[in-house]
Parts: structure tokens; C-alpha cells; sequence
């Protein structure tokens, strides 16, 4: 079997079927095991990975060896590194997902209908899931568990950065898998460098359900135009904060600095500021000095400007970019509708909020603002599985269809019809 | 503005953007328009539908006049041929849209977070649908009225061979909607006979939310490979009848023969029929005769022919073949898992049904067979969206992501959170 590194394999479509073919067999039978023996997998997962702590440091060093060679920055390094707490933090992120509510064989409905027929439908696992992400290991962990605590199986192809760690990571987990009596192929990491492998299992979708796409823009687009199967978009997140002018202006200020300072390189970030005329002279330049102390470079429109001499002009592109660091775009607008339709056009159907104490205001704009996540008085920041109750997420889903927001177990599931007959027929 | 017929279009793509774009801004208006309001449109609609009988019979007549140039079958230009009893259908089918509960802002959940947060999951329209198919004319008005009724608007492409027809029932429906005071682009016909036109719509992925194709397979795998934006597929539908060991027999009987040959040209209708070894002398040799007798063709295995001269020799080409007429493929399997494997080899994961009287039996079929409609002891007919109580349906979906089975109102929305808060920040 070819590992990390080598040169292209010969036979790779051949090889990546037989991978998409193990976890097809393998999710057929997950599906149908008990809530109870899949928490008691996951939680002896969490056990396994404490006690390979040595093992997965190990694997993890020679990760954190091979950065420089992959240009990482410091802060992307920092994030690769992997030590005791680290370990202990991944650990009790599986036992988390362990404690959440098994969504499969829930009854969604049940109708009986006039002719007899009992028509049940019933929430069932996706079958396989194809996860392509470029994060920090964690993230490897995260998605196996989510993965099997709704009965599907998962194949992951994790960034060449953190191979090794993954690689150790994966080989922990199945190692608990196969010990509780669970199909092991459940989970398996793509075990050929190739970038190629990506696209051999793109085209896989008479066995895999569904393409998961978590990284950088480029990897995303080749994903949504290699697949043949779904693909479920975890997009870019250029969120919004709207001060209405009918904000309580300390709060605006507050929100707005947490959405933007608290942790500027997340996808719940705020990326644009969109102020109302009204409360606009109000308001800006207290929180532009707030966000300039904080070191975060301010690009506005005219009117902004006149408020916040510090900001640079603002062109359209930079209000349709997630900058993902220390700046940020900020317009003012003359009305509730013209915030709406800013953020229509430039937003990115992730995260969105508005502050106003005008109740008539939020509905309007809650009803109107096509995004995953509206906030009301409250930080973008909140857009986050964990925050929103689901429990831990494979990917915040831009996409509309399927799911939305943040993506748990109960997202990982479809339904299925089940209607119960004593003999009927149509004629 | 172009007609039908007309050479390819100069400005195509930036004629169908416009289009998309007038179709945008209806679904922003009509997302937030009351249910009631909407089911007055569907019940004007329905009564224009009526008072335009005249127009429409005049449009078809011209349809009907080119059906020996489009190469159009006499079964085929039966479909197409409308009179006052079909018109009177058409018009009673949009009614009963308005007559269905209204989907938009139903309240999912809701949880109150420790910090004070208030998560709603609230359901919203998915804003504009493009509907490419080749089917009746009532599929139009049926189309455009579950369109109506889930809030979205639609753009819709239909069959050239009913573009007369199609094109008066819209006119006919835009003028009660235009007169109800709601946005006329709800509904719009594409204009443009030209090809390419399909084309360009399936590139606005910006202003289109989701494509519907219906029809043959030809149309579905084009819309899947140029659609850029999500697909939801009514592919077909090779349904299996399996007739257990456990079965009562006479029940097999009647299922199978109804599954078969109650109509045959349609999605449900059964086009693969396995028996249990055990059961297999005692009940094939009458099913046999029954199927012959309605002029069904019969293909089988080794074990099949044995029992039914009859048949013909079946490869595996037959059993993953969708039929849509007097055909049918049989295999004797030797158990229940036999039966499941066969079904998610050749299956094309629409409507499968099992006879049987064991419990057992029916839970793992239903488990284990991945098909969005299982029928335990009831006829692979009944998967349809009245039948199984959804009202009408744009469609049957064979995908898995988002929705399965019949696609009426609900199955055309999404959901967004909406987060109140009272200023909370992460930090």
C-alpha cells in the first residue's frame, strides 16, 4: 500500500474505489448499531487517544519538523502543535459527541392514512462522507466522531501538514473501533499523498454520499466542480454587523468589537460594519477607535470616512472580502433596507447580525437577510455548534440546501420513508 | 424579447440573468408574504385557469397540430391533448396546493442557551428554482403553484412539445398572481426555445438556489453536470417487489400485479420482482400467469425460468434497466439479505416494497435497503406525494441530501437560525 510522499500511484482509482467500497460495506452495517454501543465507541476512543498521547506527540513532531518545508507561518505552526492538554482537549471532544442524542431511527412523523397505510418517516444515516479539510488535527478527531455517533462512515483527507498526527490519530480510533466490535473502515484516512486520490474519490458517487469541502476557497471550488456526488460547502464567512438606529450604542459598540477582536482569523468574524446615518457620528468613531486600538485596519465609504479620517476608501471588493485578520470594511446606510441589500449582494450567507431595540426593525431584517445564522443583539461569534446546542460539527454549511449553519451528527442524516401495509393496493 | 423556435439568441446569457434576476427579487417579496395571501393567489389561479379554458384549448390545439413534427407517439400526444375535464383537473390540482398547511416560518425549535441566548431554527423559503422538464402541461401549473405556496419563486422550462400550452397556463397564472398583488415574476417561462438558454440559467448560481430537473436521464445528467449550483434529481425509478418466505401469499400476488401493472409507464410502478427460494414454486407459477396475461414480458434468472418457461434469459443489464412499460426482471433469492444486497446493487433508491408477515423481515428490510420509500405489504404505487399525504409534489427525489421521495411545499424550504440576544459577546 502506498504511504505519504511517493509518486503516483499506479492503479489509484482501482485503490480509492476499494477504500470507497470498505466504508460503503462498513456504513451498511453501522447503521443499524445501537445508540448506546456506538457512545461506548467513541468514548473508548477518547481512552485509546489519552493513552497513545506518547504515540500521537511522536507522530506530531515529525509534523512539526516537516513545517518549514511547507512554508507554514508561526501562527499556522503554532496551531499544528499538539501537546499534553492539546491531547486531552481532542480526547474530550469525542466523549463530548459521545453524549449527544443518537438522531438515527427517530421518528420524524407518523400519518395514517385513509386507505390504512401507516406512513412513517424515519431520520437514517447518510451512508458515506468524504471529508476534505485542511486544519489542525483536532479536526481529524472531531469529524470521526461526529461521523460515527450518526452512523456514517467517513473517509478523510486531512492537509499533508498535519499527516502524520492524523495518521496516529486515525489508527488510535479505529484501534477502539475494531476493539468494540464496530466495522473498522467506519473511518480511514486517505493513505496516499497523490492529489489525485481527491479526485478519484470525486468521482466515486455510486458509494459515496456526500463530498464535505472544509478549507480555503481554491480547494473548495475544486471540490464543488470535480464532485459527482453532493457537496456540502462550508464557504466563506464575510458576516455582518448592521447598528440600527435604534440600537442601545454601547451594546452596538461592545458587539461589534467582540465580533471583530475577539478571534479575528474564525469564519463567525465580523468582516463588515454597516452603520445607520442616523446613529452613525453617534457611535462610529468611538467603536473606530476601539477596533484601531485593537490594531485592526478600517477601509470605509465616504461617509465613513468623514467620521473615521484613519479609514482607507472602500471599494466593492473589499466589501465582498472575508479578510480573516485585523481589518475591516465599514459602510454607513440610510436605511434598514439598504443594509438588507448590502448584505444580499456582498455578503456570504454565513453569519449576520443587527443591533436594535426596534423590534418591528429585527423581525424585518431576520425575515429578509438570506444567511445561515441571524443574530440579534449578540455576536457573530456565536454562529458555532457548540454555542448553538448542537453539540460539536463536521463544518458551518453556506449552502442552503440540506443543511444550514453549523453541522452536528443530526445534519449527517437523512430520512427515509417507511409505510406499513396489511395488502394494499392501487386498483 | 425572443420566441419560441426563434435561431439562438444574441445576449442569451445576459437575457436569462435578467430574468434570474427579476425572479430574485420576487422571492425576496414573496418570502415574507402571509399564507393566506398566497392561497387567495393559488384559488384566483385556479379560478383564471378555468375562465381562460377557452385560450388554453387554442394553445394546445397548436401544440397537438406540431406533435407529428416533434416525432410525438400516440400515447405521448394523448398526454399532451387537454379538453374542459383535464383543464377542470389542472385547475382543482392548484387549488388543493392552497388548500395545504403554508411551510414558511414554521418554528423548528427553539433553545435558550445558559448565557440568555434564544436559538430558533425557523423555516424559510429556498428563494428561486429553476424547473427543467419534459411532461405535461399540468406539470406546469402544479409546478408553479407549489413554487407559490413554499414562498420561492420559479423560473420554468418546459417541453417544446408542449410550449403553447405551457405558455398560456403561465400567462394565465401570472395575470391572477399580478392581480392578488404579488410579485408577477413568482412565476416565469423561459422564453427562449434556444437550447443554450438552459445553459445559462444553470450558471447563475448566484441567483438560483436550486435546479429541479425531471424527465428522461439524458436531461438530468446534463443539469448535473452544468449546474452550478445544487441539483435535486428525480431519477428513476427501478423498484423491486420482494416477496419474503414469511409471505402471505395471495397478498404477494395482488401486490406484485398492481405493482406492475396498475399503470406502467410511471416512476413507481414496479420493474424487478424477487421471490424467496422457499416461497418460489408455490407462488411465481401464478404471478407469471397474471403478468402474462396483462401482456407483461418476463426476464429471469436460472432458478425463475425453471419455474416460468415463459421468461426469457435476464442479465444484469436487465435488472438495473427501468422498463416504464409491459416488462418485468425476476430473481429467486435464497434470503432476506440476498433480496437487500440485489435491491442496493441494481436499486435506483426510489420505492421498494417487501411482502411478508415477519416482523423481523420487514424491520431489516427496511433498515438495510437504502431507497427513500419502503413499502411493507402495500404496492411500490403508492410513493407519491397525495398517497403518502404530502399534497402535490414538484417531484420524486432519488437524491439522498436535502430531501427524499415526493417534493411538495415543505421539501422546497430550508431554514435559517434566528439568535436573540440582549448584547451578548464571546469575550
Amino acid at each position: 500500500m502506498a504511504t505519504i510522499n511517493e509518486p503516483p500511484t499506479p492503479g489509484l482509482l482501482d485503490h480509492c474505489r476499494a477504500m470507497a467500497q470498505r466504508s460503503r460495506q462498513a456504513a451498511l452495517e453501522l447503521a443499524t448499531v445501537p445508540a448506546a454501543r456506538k457512545a461506548a465507541c467513541l468514548r473508548a476512543a477518547a481512552d485509546r487517544i489519552r493513552a497513545d498521547a506518547e504515540a500521537i506527540l511522536a507522530a506530531n513532531a515529525r509534523d512539526l519538523e516537516a513545517a518549514p518545508s511547507f512554508g507554514l507561518t508561526e501562527a499556522a505552526t503554532d496551531r499544528l502543535k499538539l501537546d499534553g492538554d492539546r491531547i486531552e482537549g481532542i480526547a474530550a471532544g469525542v466523549e463530548a459527541v459521545a453524549g449527544l442524542p443518537d438522531p438515527v431511527g427517530e421518528v420524524i412523523e407518523t400519518v395514517t392514512r385513509p386507505n390504512g397505510l401507516e406512513v412513517r418517516k424515519v431520520r437514517v444515516p447518510l451512508g458515506v462522507i468524504f471529508f476534505i479539510y485542511e486544519s489542525r488535527p483536532n479536526v481529524t478527531a472531531d469529524a470521526a466522531a461526529v461521523a460515527i455517533a450518526s452512523g456514517n462512515a467517513i473517509i478523510l483527507r486531512g492537509g499533508k501538514e498535519a499527516a502524520h498526527s492524523s495518521r496516529q490519530l486515525v489508527a488510535s480510533m479505529r484501534e477502539a473501533i475494531a476493539a468494540e466490535g464496530l466495522p473498522v473502515d467506519s473511518v480511514q484516512l486517505v493513505d496516499v499523498a497523490d492529489r489525485e486520490a481527491v479526485g478519484a474519490f470525486l468521482q466515486c458517487d455510486d458509494l459515496i454520499d456526500l463530498a464535505i469541502p472544509r478549507g480555503g476557497e481554491a480547494l473548495i471550488r475544486r471540490v464543488c466542480s470535480d464532485a459527482q456526488m453532493p457537496v456540502l460547502k462550508h464557504f466563506s464567512g464575510n458576516c455582518h454587523v448592521y447598528v440600527d438606529k435604534a440600537a442601545d450604542l454601547a451594546m452596538a459598540e461592545r458587539v461589534v468589537v467582540d465580533a471583530k477582536c475577539q478571534r479575528m482569523g474564525v469564519c463567525n468574524a465580523a468582516e463588515s460594519l454597516l452603520v445607520h446615518a442616523d446613529v452613525a457620528a453617534a457611535v462610529l468613531p468611538s467603536i473606530a477607535k476601539r477596533l484601531e486600538a485593537a490594531g485592526v485596519e478600517m477601509v470605509g465609504d465616504a461617509a465613513t470616512r468623514e467620521l473615521v479620517p484613519a479609514a482607507g476608501m472602500a471599494n466593492d471588493t473589499d466589501f465582498a472580502t472575508e479578510f480573516l485578520g485585523p481589518k475591516i470594511s465599514i459602510a454607513v446606510v440610510g436605511a434598514l433596507d439598504e443594509a438588507i441589500d448590502h448584505i444580499n449582494r456582498f455578503g456570504s450567507r454565513h453569519t449576520d447580525a443587527i443591533v436594535t431595540a426596534d423590534q418591528a426593525a429585527s423581525d424585518r431584517f431576520a425575515a429578509r437577510v438570506d444567511t445561515a445564522v441571524v443574530l440579534v443583539n449578540a455576536s457573530t461569534r456565536f454562529n458555532d455548534g457548540g454555542e448553538l446546542g448542537l453539540g460539536a460539527e463536521i463544518g458551518i454549511s453556506t449552502d442552503k440546501l440540506h443543511a444550514r449553519g453549523p453541522c452536528g451528527p443530526r445534519e449527517l442524516t437523512t430520512y427515509k420513508y417507511v409505510v406499513i401495509g396489511s395488502g394494499q393496493t392501487k386498483s
